[in-house]
């Protein structure tokens, strides 16, 4: 356990700290803010907003760090949208309070019940995992992603499962997987691959190259990369654009696109989480994750 | 009847009426000297030069604005192409005359019809889309698009039907279906997102972004982008290389390329065409055209 | 037989005779410093050296020109690629000793064949290229190419079944199969047009445009592009973080990648070996290999 210990300790001794740590506070403010607009504050890691024609999730972790995912988490997206799915609403609306959209796995969450029961437990992250990426395989309605700040491992691999994605310029994109000794999640093997081709895809999958939003725009992640300064209210301008659209087309459109993909999708999301049950349940995947946690020092 | 009437007023009150009347003065003199080299009158609404190993089909609509397709339209390409089909021709070079490539459908057309009997005529003009875009699909030479001006809807969808597309730097390209309430067509629900993934064909097929001729050969639209002033030389200079080529060659490249993915072009056609009968067979889809054709102020 | 003697004596009274003479002799010596500093000896045309975690295969032919490939050469590569799939070698770095990276197929050998017996010897040539591209699609480990040159024809094609494609910023990319009168070999007729769309394919695959460095990586056909200055040591820096990682995460990240479309590229091999005996197989394919050589002036 000492090394899951220094691990942790790690993560608070990291040598941007003071960076973080003013981030983190002015982070907070804008929770607060969001919130305080909130009419149900029925979620903890999530801010959802109904509004008018579609349905807002912001990623807003106070379980975990940097909107990192862990079951917790993952089961409030999923509520969320199972709700969209349900209601009036013609899209999900994708994005994150801060400066940060998402950075993959809460391999802190992870880690403690991986060095308690690693059989047991990687099953168990793995199951989490696919039925998370499946209640985005099989959303009928499209799904937007505003990605305001970076995207990590699985918080980038599940950009190809959303329909359309803007990205604020100051965005990047990482899926290190090695890194942290995984293999690639959220069907990044099948989707990258078939976006951008097998040598641009293993260079992210397998070395790890970190994208600015310009580049993931031109490799075909990002739809369109938006300015800084105004990422918001060009989303906003652009949703209501999406959202004036007859609910009917849009609904056969995404069926258009999508359908005869989504077999496909779920079996690659079947392959690659028992992928990681193979990984994870072996020693080396457990030491991958602890040595990672202990030597990271960047905010994702 | 009323918005019928004004929509089609409404098409000849645009902003850049006079732009248009000077354009299409000079398009009408191109268009005299083109026919007045031609051997056969057989056609009204497209120019079909048999040509030293290739068939040269160019549009020059007479029953309709700007290269609008209607059924006539596409019965004189179809017929073009069968003859393209069986003689010595190599390959067919699709191109148009005047300063528009293609703008899509001729709503003007459909919405007379539309109006009358909503239920009998969508499926009329969806079976007679299906029929169109099938004879790209089987066709078994090259298909070569040299694009002078704008391809706007299926005047853009249908460029992954054809094997090679060279632009000029003029031409622009468009898939606005949500302006027109519509869903995609020509496979464009298949092909757009195999040539640049979601991201970016959903912008393209649900925004309706506009593409300049260079971000559509970015994209993986266009092969290559060729300059406004010689782009008809440059054009012809390529043809004849590849018209140079052992027609045996020829006819085991496209099959090679092609063959594995026409049934799955045949089937999006067909789940396309399903769509649009639902959508135009519904009163939101006569509408929906109705409101664009009324507020309309462009060329295409 | 006078066609084949004057295309023999054409390819040395090329124009750019001496500096490909003076490029030659820069060669040998670079290759005799890379053998000297060899432990086997086993091989004719290539250079392997088993380093530490990985298996570096180099191009350096000596039956023939600019790194071609004929039986002899593609027996060599084989062998090398099976020794390193049995053995600890996590990964397969395949380069070139020299300044070009492979100018495709051996014609001058293969022309003297078919000229002997064409029937009998296009069936030979097809059968070999079906064994020696099914090699590269059924190897579990990584491939990693390092292209420092001239990539040509199948030396091109071939880089989609290699998972990680660095490039020199002098090398570059063409697949003129038209201009010796042939169909595309190396599933580039499956995988060139999954990479960059059929549009692009066909720029290169029909029209055998060329592209630099650059335009390749943008293309999808490299993953990235390095300076001609470090190449070498840039692509050992990356090397060694590849080799770096779990076996088992290389290994299950190469089968989540590849396993879904090794029989659809095993498929495009045969298609395209069987076109490639129809082809060689008529007297117009060897004529066309014929005026090739004869009127070629280039390196590759």
């Amino acid at each position: 356990m000492s090394g899951l210990q220094s691990a942790v300790a790690g993560a608070t001794t990291v040598t941007g700290k003071r960076r973080l740590e003013e981030r983190s506070a002015f982070d907070k403010r804008l929770r607060f803010s969001v919130r305080q607009t909130e009419s149900a504050y029925r979620y903890r890691d999530i801010v959802v907003k109904k509004q008018d024609g579609f349905t807002h999730i912001l990623l807003s972790t106070k379980s975990s760090d940097n909107n990192t995912l862990n079951p917790e988490v993952m089961k409030e997206i999923q509520s969320a949208m199972a709700t969209a799915a349900s209601d009036d609403s013609k899209l999900v609306l994708l994005g994150a309070v801060g400066s940060v959209f998402c950075c993959g796995l809460d391999f802190l969450y992870f880690i403690r019940r991986l060095t308690d029961d690693r059989k047991k437990e990687s099953i168990k992250m793995a199951e989490t995992i696919r039925t998370f990426i499946n209640t985005f395989i099989q959303f009928r309605k499209p799904i937007v992603a505003a990605v305001n700040g970076p995207a990590v491992g699985l918080g980038a691999a599940i950009l190809p499962l959303c329909d359309v994605v803007w990205a604020n310029e100051k965005a990047w994109f990482q899926t290190p997987y090695t890194a942290y000794g995984q293999t690639p999640d959220a069907c990044s093997s099948f989707s990258f691959p078939r976006i951008m081709g097998l040598a641009a895809a293993n260079e992210l999958l397998l070395s790890g190259r970190k994208l600015t939003a310009q580049e993931a725009c031109l490799k075909g992640l990002v739809s369109q990369v938006l300015w800084p300064g105004t990422f918001t209210q060009e989303v906003m301008l652009r949703i209501k654009e999406l959202v004036a659209v007859d609910s009917l087309v849009l609904r056969e459109s995404k069926a258009l696109m999508r359908n005869t993909s989504r077999s496909a999708l779920e079996q690659a999301n079947e392959r690659e989480c028992e992928a990681l049950k193979r990984v994870w349940g072996s020693s080396q995947g457990t030491d991958a994750i602890l040595q990672y946690l202990q030597r990271r020092t960047e905010l994702c």
